[in-house]
Formats: structure tokens, sequence, C-alpha cells
């Protein structure tokens, strides 16, 4: 492909893609398609002589399009959004055409010091410690998913533990039973051979009073506590576990408190969510997720540290094929450092995109119209009188149930997911069913949730 | 930014991106370019208000040019190429604008399918096993980095070792001492706590009756060799470690046998390198990087497995928001379940691109032009009579060094990398000094080689 098909190509992938957003709303957002569908419309050998991209782009029609599940529909309310945004897929598309590889700050000092910059401007856009942030003894980093920075924090407390002569069979995890499934797997991962699910209080959010039992019981059978993870809007519920006395109970026992904000991160661009946060100066990691819930494309999430040093010690290796003298005086992030693979691309452009287009008053404006749009659904739903409110919509997801029971409530969910135009997630809390309803998408707006009522009232 | 606004700035960034590759042999590949020098240029704060979006184009010359390392340039021989080519950009640019997140199969059902078809297509067209495939009992996964997947190698050798009854601190992890420092880190982060690295030939391959002995030594002290990495092109020199000989010592020893063919891989598709990988049918898992010579942007990390079940049963866990009727069904496959991160975006597409607008053909001829100019290099290097060759030229990365010793050496490279031109990489091998030009940015021509050798015949 010449640089002058590349801009034909290009633009006509462009006007596909606005063309899809601006058609998205009409799709069934879950496709009607079985396992192996998609394949068998594939070639079984790879081609052996080029393909004019002219089919490559028709296909994006006669294969693609088929098998999208649309997380872009404004119709979305599943799992939590994934949102991208037209500043965002540009960024992306800058990064993909510069083909940067930030391992070090010399191998792309723009790469490195925009990461460093935005990941600073966030500390004080969300209300984090000065401390955090790159002039201080902290700093962030971008990484693929918040499993990969509660997995990082899990190593790194587990080399900190181990500098205290303390065995990693000996070492114990723990989290409330409501937090996400990737502290489990990253306890896993990083060989934890003890994770407790400490019981929630009424409003699903860790009870520090268990807490303390379980730090105490555990240290009284000769076993370590090296890590705890506090969640700020668990995936079920979108609870808060309060950092003050979690982080109390962890410094008495020597453990490494890790914030798990995947969601709930974005909203703290709005002041009036910071109260959830206090005690966060309080904490060693916290990450959240911009693909989530900040219009940054998947995949950026950022990992923050009160302390860089614990995050290098644990991760730093350096081969002689690496050396080089930026990285030598000291006055560079060689970011290979802040996590396990060793290149990475330029995924700071995206955000620095997105801040620059939409500015702090643009996020947290459509921030709040989809905490306004959740709270006008939870009004909705108490009003009807046929619905239970399973949780606080503390954000903008609100969890109900159908009075009727599991069995209503699991048949309505898969109404309205059977209606095309909404898709929700149903999960269990508690051993009883509920309906997830995340307003978060981009273009959400309120006939988005209107419409979604109407396939409520009429299902229910 | 509404979608009229995206067609416009789309097709302006396109159009600088085309430029930016037609001219990106004019720029000196280091940026001359202090620490901080870029965070000096930005603003303390993040904006306020919505930027205009041309503004943030505008900082792509006034701020980004001055701060890049041009990876893209085809005067780029530093490490080992990160190639990217126009359809893969698009690729990844449809990719963003589809926006999906592909954790499990019915969260984006395209994006399953193409990875796991496209990952098929490439068990052939590298000569693979054919049970590598997914219709057989392993499979292939898109990650981030090599890195990712020796890590997740690592942990699934760990996990397999723990089903037997053998404590982490116990286990033992090999590769040859001129293995990618991703094993050691790896190593270091999955927990192990013993880690050999063997002693090479003369080729700088590993030595196996070395291996054999470390084996043999560590088994009779108790401890459990359960990781043995094997190489295809190190990074150092593009060593090849003998996978026939390796795979019999770590099946005697009861131990996981990996393959880092990072750089390696992509050469597989021409057959007359296939010699290099005999053995292969016996290894447990295998990795390369369509990123580094595949004119894939990063990233695009390949990991396959002999048998998926030891990689799922290792990192499996199931909460109840997951739960969905095809993942219950077992016929589908949720790649969740194939790596540490939970999200995914669609990589598979730029690899669909890429593999389609070359052809097969397309991407053997490129990879074969620079194997004949890596070659060209080594004629010139060796008839000039001041240089001495350091390793065989297996690829397309010729080891050398000045016959004056490594002051000479290290002072030619930074002559090469100051002619901006140029750029290669120092490295040391038996704690020698020497250059790797490793031959392989996508639009690398005889010129190119030519001018580098002006340089070098200039500068020594």
């Amino acid at each position: 492909m010449t640089a002058d098909e590349f801009r034909e190509h290009g633009h006509a992938l462009i006007d596909w893609i606005a063309r899809y957003w601006e058609t998205v709303e009409g799709h069934d957002i879950q496709p009607d398609i079985e396992p192996g569908e998609i394949r068998r419309r594939l070639p079984g050998d790879a081609p052996e002589s080029p393909e004019p991209f002219s089919q490559v782009m028709a296909d994006l029609d006669e294969v693609v399009m088929d098998g999208l599940t649309h997380w872009q529909s404004p119709g979305w309310f599943g799992f939590f959004p994934a949102n991208a945004s037209f500043p965002s897929i540009l960024g992306e598309l800058a990064a993909a055409g510069l083909g940067q590889q930030g391992m070090m700050w010399s191998t792309s000092p723009v790469a490195t010091e925009i990461e460093s910059h935005v990941l600073d401007w966030l500390v004080d856009l969300l209300g984090l410690p000065d401390a955090w942030k790159t002039s201080g003894t902290g700093g962030g980093v971008i990484q693929m998913s918040a499993s990969d920075s509660t997995h990082t924090a899990l190593v790194v407390a587990r080399e900190v533990a181990a500098l205290r002569g303390n065995a990693v069979d000996r070492l114990v995890a723990y989290s409330s039973e409501e937090a996400h499934s990737s502290i489990e797997k990253g306890a896993r991962v990083a060989g934890y051979q003890h994770l407790r699910l400490v019981e929630v209080d009424e409003s699903y959010a860790i009870d520090p009073q268990a807490l303390e039992a379980a730090v105490e019981a555990d240290s009284n059978r000769g076993l370590v506590p090296a890590f705890v993870c506090s969640t700020i809007g668990t995936t079920g519920t979108t609870a808060v576990d309060p950092l003050k006395p979690v982080s109390s109970i962890a410094e008495r026992a020597g453990a490494w408190h890790h914030v798990d904000a995947a969601y709930g991160g974005s909203a703290m661009i709005c002041p009036e969510f910071r109260h959830l946060q206090d005690g966060v100066e309080l904490v060693d990691s916290y990450t959240f997720n911009p693909h989530k819930w900040m219009f940054t494309n998947f995949d950026c999430n950022v990992f923050y540290l009160r302390d860089r040093r614990a995050l290098i010690d644990a991760l730093s290796i350096l081969p002689p094929y690496l050396r080089n003298r930026p990285s030598e005086s000291g006055q560079v992030i060689d970011y290979r450092d802040w996590h396990v693979p060793l290149g990475r691309r330029f995924r700071a452009l995206k955000l620095w995109f997105v801040l620059r287009s939409y500015g702090a008053e643009g996020i947290r404006h459509h921030i709040r119209e989809h905490v306004r749009l959740a709270g006008d659904l939870e009004q909705r739903l108490r009003q009807d009188g046929r619905f239970e409110i399973v949780a606080p919509t503390t954000f903008a997801m609100v969890s109900f149930r159908h009075f009727d029971g599991d069995e209503a409530t699991e048949s309505l969910a898969g109404s309205i997911n059977a209606s095309g135009t909404s898709y929700v997630t149903s999960s269990r809390v508690s051993g009883r069913a509920f309906i997830r309803v995340a307003v978060g998408q981009t273009h959400t707006v309120d006939r988005h949730v209107d419409r979604l009522w109407s396939v409520i009232e009429e299902a229910a």
C-alpha cells in the first residue's frame, strides 16, 4: 500500500467509522449469531497473494458487522461501559501511525513525557494526593487493564513482604466478597495461597470489623497479612469500601493497601464524589480505567503508586542491550520497569486528545449527565411498585430486581436484551438475582433511558 | 466532536500520517532533546474548557515531532524492528472505531472468532504443529508482549508443578545466559526463586550438556526443574537454541518447555528457516511477535499452547456477572481465561488486514529482502578487514565489532547514531562490546543499508 493508497483507504475507513457511530443505534446490540458462524465465512487458509484493500473494507460490512456486540450503542447498559469517543479514536490512530515503542525514555522521549504529564494532570483532576505526581515520590503508568495493575500491586506487596523474610506460602491477601474477580485471579497468578473474601455490610461495602478480625485471626495462626484491596465502585453494585478504616487496619498489619477504583475513579473528576475516596492519601496504590468511563477507548488503565521505588525495585532488570545514558543518569522514567511487559505503545496520546477535546468541564458534564440519568431511572423503578432497588445508586449504575423473585428478574433481563435496543447484565448478590443498568456510553441521553424504561415497563 | 467533525479531522490526520511516512527518512532518528524538554512545553494543568482539535493536531508538529525516536525510519537498525505498515495502522483504526471489548465470546463474537481464525492461519503459515490449532488440543491468543506470554508460561508451569505437590520455593527455571531479560523478569514476577542461566556454545546457543548437568544437579539437591525456555533468535545475537535436545531434557525432568521466538518466529513463514525450529512439535508453548517483523504495529504478540487446558485451568475464575449461556455451552473460546487481563481490544483485526493486504507471498518477499540486505552488509564487513563478525547472521541481524576493541566499537556505534540517518544498538556478549544491525523496518531497501555502510566506513 503506497502513501497515496493509504490516504484513499484511510479516508474511506474514517467515513465508515463515522457512519457506524451515526447508525449504531439501529443495530440490535447483541448479534444474532451462533458460535462458529463468523469463522465459517472466512477462507480456511490465509491468502497467498495480496487482496485489494477494497475487499478487506467490504468484509467490515459483510463479515465483521454481523458479529459485533455493540458496546458503543447508546442503549448499552451492560457490564460497565467501555466508552470510546471520536477524539480517542483519533489518538489511537495517531499512536499507530507514529509506531513508537516507549519501553524507555530514550526509545520515545515524547511517549514517556506525555504519559507522565497527563497522569500528573489527572492527579489534580481527580483530587488525588500531590505526592503521587512524578515530581513527588509516586507516579502513574498506563497499563492494559485494572487486572494488570492489581496483579502488579500484588506482586509488589509480595516482594515487600519477602524483603521482611516472609515466604509466599504464608502471605494473605484480603478484599471484600464483592471485590472484582481480578483480585482472586491476580492473587493466584502472583502465587498467593491465601485469599480472604471478607463479608460486606448492608451497602455491600467491606465490613472493617470483619476485616480486622480476619487479619487478627491470620496473624495469630502465624500467617502474614500482605495485601488488602479496597474497591471504589464494586462490579456487582458499585459499593464503596471505606478507605480510612481499611488503611489503618492495613497499616497496623504492615500490609500493602491497594485501591481498585476501575469504575469509580473517573467520577472523582466531579468534586461532589470525592468524599467517597476520603483517606486516599493513606493507600499504597490505586488504579482506575479511563477506558471505562472517561471516553478513552480500551486499553487505557492507570496505575498510581504512592512510592514508585517499591514498584521499580520489584520489576527492574537491566540487560546490556538496554543500557543507555539517559537511563543511567537517573533523570528519566523508563516505564518498562513499571509493569510486566517490556514494549509499550503511545497510549497517552489518546488520553491527551480526550482531555483536551472535552476539557475537564466537558468530562464532568457527561459524567454528571450519566449520574442524573441513573438517578431518574431509579426514581421510576421505585415509583412503579414492582421493583426493589438492591443497592444505593452511588454513581451511574442502578441495581434492581423484580419483587416476584429470581425467575421474574432473570426473565426481565432476558426480555430487555431480546429487545435489541437496550442491553443490561444480570448478576447475583447475596445469592439472589438482580439487574445491573450501567449508564455510561458516550452518547447515552434521556431518550435511551426512556426507551429502556418502556421495555422494562412492558416486559415486567 | 460530531461525526462530521470526526470525518474532517480524521481525513486530516490520515493525511498527516501519510506525510509522516513519506518524510520520516528526513528526520534524525534520535531526537536532540534533553529530559524534561517535552514536558516544559505542556501547560501545567489540564485544560478546563475544550480546545479545538486543530490545536491538538498542531501540537503533533510543534510538540510531538520533536520528541519522537523514529522507529519507522527505514534507517532504523536498532534493537529489533517494531515494524508497522499502512494496512496495520488501518486495522488499529478500525478496531478503535468499533470499540469492542472481547473478554468473552459473547461480548464480541467477531473479535474472538477472527482472532482464533487468523492464529490458526498462522499455524500453517509458520509450519507449526496442526495440534496447536483451535480444532486440536491447543490454540493461540494475542497478548501485548512476549514478556507477557513468557510470564504466563512461567505461571502455568508453576501451577502444573504445584498440582504435583511442589512448593514454589523449590521450582527452578532455566534458559541460556543469552536469553531475553523477560525470562528473568517473568520468573521473578511469577515468584520463582531459582533461575539458571545456562552457558552457551560458540554460536551463543544453549549448550544442551550444560543444561542437562544443571537439571541433574538441581534434582540431586531436591529442587524441581519446572520450566525451560529455548530461544529462536536471541536478542543479543539471534542465536537459535536446539529444540529437540532441550525438549528431551525438559521432558525427562517433567519441566514445561517454552519457546521464545519473539524475533525469529516471523521468519518461519519462509520454509528455508524451518529447520531452525526442528522439534517444535515437542514443546509446550511458543511465542512470537508479529509486532516485531510482520508489519503489524505494536502491540501484537502471539502465544501458542500445545494444550490449552493447562492454561485455562491456571487462569480461569468465574464470577456471577460473567456467566452466560455460550460460555457454559463449552462451544466457545473466552480469551479472558488465556491471559492475566480481563478486557481486551480487537487486535486480530490489524493482523487480518496485514495478512490479506500483503498476502503470504508479500510477507515472505519482504522478510527475504531483509535477510538478503543483512547478508550483503555482513559480506562488506568481512571484506573490509577492520571488523570481526561476532555471530552467524542467521536471520536479518548482523553482529560485528571493530578489531581495535571495545572503545573503537562503542565509538563507532556512537558515530553511526550521531549521523541521524542510521540507528544501531551496541551491546555486549561474553563481556565484549559489539554492534547489532537489525534490518527489518518495513521500507528498508538497499540504499538505506548502503547509507549505513558509508557511515560505518567513514567513521571506522
